[in-house]
This record gives structure tokens, sequence and C-alpha cells, in this order.
């Protein structure tokens, strides 16, 4: 298979018949030694984590698509950390979606003056940019449209799709007895025009909590399985 | 008079009528003793500063009262530095509108991954909350909404009223040869709850170049007058 893409924790291949495969890695996002989902550097190497990452994501994708949610995947080979999807392409070079059920990181370091940690957010959207370089910046509608990243049908459909797929995946969680605090989703468009979920979906797109205790993205399995 | 705060760059009293005397003085905003409008510090003081600002804001706000746009703007008393306005509540802790129609500042910091330096913007406004320790973050519609800052209606209210005024400050630019690359608005609430442009309307609240050379806060008045 051809390496298209050696990315921080997914290497990504071109499959025969035209969908991507993505290769899971070992190597997780951190700084100074520290696992860290939100940082842009690969800190550290946890042995077993692309497998536990891959049967997170198989497990949400497969909910989802229980839902009638589609998502650019298509089929998990954990044995070989390895996870078949349709090609899509991202949105200008690269857009991250959170969706806030409760306030905390980055919320309360801009918007302290007005939230406290923790308060009751309502499945509040907002998109920043990948740019590591600029610490992926808050983006507006209009400025998304402006810069022709995301036009306003295409910010209306991915914040619509980034509620519902919260909502399943914050259910999911609430029959394990967990609170899903916020989630990061990234989408991207099939030839066919379709906008869908890419990207994985693991512990460390999302905060969740027990009761006031914060779960680690590494222990989250156990909870799920 | 009674006084009700002492600002950065304006003291403000309470007038006999009810309504408030901002008193202009000579110290400016800025870091390590150089000029900067945007700074959160007092960094130095300029003989005569206080008097251009108030000169310009009476330009303004009376051009913008030709037009029909409410203010919180009376009168101006160049002599004694001071302007009688309406009294308003702030949204908030205080918001800033900005409205821009060349890219740069903190727009390029931020989305310097899309935009080039100088690009054109289609009068675009984006608001960001007044906190110094946070240093002003960029703030959405909906995360305004919910922290309770500004309803839906209140925020498309205030995009209007920025776009029509930032227009008009704009064409009298123009008359004098000069180009508004952005500018920085504030708006309160009057009694009857009306929503008015408040504070001043000076060299330090807008960006203006002729040509390629941008002109200090201080000179732009050698222009307009």
């Amino acid at each position: 298979m051809e390496l298209l893409y050696k990315g921080k924790t997914k290497d990504i291949y071109k499959g025969e018949d035209g969908n991507l495969v993505l290769q899971f890695k070992d190597d997780v996002t951190g700084v100074d030694g520290h696992f860290d989902p939100g940082a842009n550097q690969v800190g550290l190497s946890i042995e077993g984590v692309g497998k536990e990452n891959l049967k997170m994501s198989k497990f949400f994708f497969e909910k989802l698509k229980e839902n009638n949610i589609s998502t650019h995947y298509i089929s998990a080979d954990i044995e070989n950390n390895t996870m078949v999807v349709k090609q899509a392409k991202v949105f200008g070079k690269g857009v991250e979606v959170i969706c806030r059920y409760k306030a905390v990181g980055s919320f309360i370091r801009r918007y302290g003056l007005y939230a406290k940690e923790g308060m009751k957010l309502p499945a509040y959207t907002e998109i920043t940019l990948k740019d590591d370089e600029r610490n992926d910046p808050l983006i507006t509608k209009d400025a998304l449209s402006i810069l022709n990243i995301l036009d306003n049908e295409e910010y209306n459909m991915i914040v619509g799709l980034t509620k519902d797929i919260s909502g399943i995946i914050k259910r999911e969680l609430e029959k394990k007895g967990l609170t899903l605090y916020d989630i990061k989703l990234e989408f991207g468009k099939l030839d066919n025009g379709e906008i869908v979920l890419i990207d994985e979906l693991s512990g460390g797109n999302m905060r969740v909590y027990k009761g006031d205790e914060y779960i680690d993205p590494m222990e989250l399995g156990k909870y799920l399985f």
C-alpha cells in the first residue's frame, strides 16, 4: 500500500479499492512526557495505545451507524491496528469542531470572566482552525465563509451533525455512568459532496468524568467494554 | 461633579442633569513607552492628546448624527476637554466590536494560514470581550448568548449598527484620501432600551492608511480638520 501521510498518531495509506487505511500508532500527543490529547506535539509512546484508540473508534463509529449517522468509517481490523475509511477532503487545511456540555479547558481560559469551571453549557459548538503555529485559533461563522473554509450552509450542516453525534456519544457514556464534558470532532466531504465525520473517535477526542473525577483517556476503555 | 470612574484615558463624572461628563486625559495606552491604541496599560502621557481625541470624537459623532445614527453623544467642550453623553449600560463587563475592511493585526495573527496581510475583507465584524487579563478574547454569537452578554437580537442589531457606522467613517476618511483598514467600536443600552454607540471615536479606535503608509493616530487630525 502507498503511504500518503505520516501523522502524529496515525499513518495513512491508500488502499487498493480507493479507500484509505489508517494505521493507528502507539505515539500520543503531549508535552514534556505527559499525555495531553490537546497538545500539538508527540510527547511519548505508550504500548497498546493505538489498539485502544482503534477499539474505541470502532465502538463509537458503529454506534453512530446504528443511529443512521454517515461517517467515513467502513471497517476496523483490531489485530493489525488498522481502520478502513472512505476518502474525504477536509475543509481548508482542517478545522476542529468542539461541542461543550460543561465549561472546562480553553472555554474557561477564554471566558473565565463570565463562566465558572464545570458550568453547564447547552451543547455549545465552536470551530477552531488546525494550525499548530497559531495555537488552533477560534474562528467565527462569518470568518470561515470569508476565508472560503466553510460556506454558511456547510457551517450549519456541520454544527447540526456535531450536536447529533455528540448527543449520541454522551448518551452512550451515560449508560456507563460517565459524563461527557466536551468533545472534538473533524469533518470532511466525500466525492459525492456528502459531509461526514472523519478521523478517529477515542479517549483523546473527549473529556469524560465519573462524578467529579476526570477519567484518563487511556482508562476510558475499561468503562466502555 | 461626582467622579464615577477613573479610566485609562478618560475619567467619568456624573453631571447634574443625570448625563455623564467624560474628561479626556493626556494619558495614552501603550507598552514600554510606545503608543499602542490596542494595549491594555497606560504607557505614557502626550501633551494635547486628550484634546485631539475629543476633537476627533466630536467630528465623527456629529457626522453620525447627520446620518441619523443614535449615539450617546450630546455635546463637546473642546476648551475643557469634556464631552457630555447620555448614560448607557454596557453589555456584560464590556465588549468591543471590530469591523475590518483590510486584514491586519489580530486577524492576521489568528488567520495568517489563510489570510494575507492587507487582503480585502467585506466589513467583517467580530466581537471580543474587554478582559485585560485574558487578552480580550474573541467570542462567538452563540457564546455571547449562552453567557448572557448579548442575546441574538442584540447581536444582530449591534453588527448591523457597526457596519453602518464603520461605513460612514470609512467614507469620511475617503474624502480626505485616507483608507480605513479596521475600527473598534463600543455599544451600550440607554434607559429606554435603545442600543447606541458609546465611548470615544478617535485615532486610537481605528487603523487608517494613506496609500501603503500607516497614519499615526496622533497625526490623523491633521488630515481631517
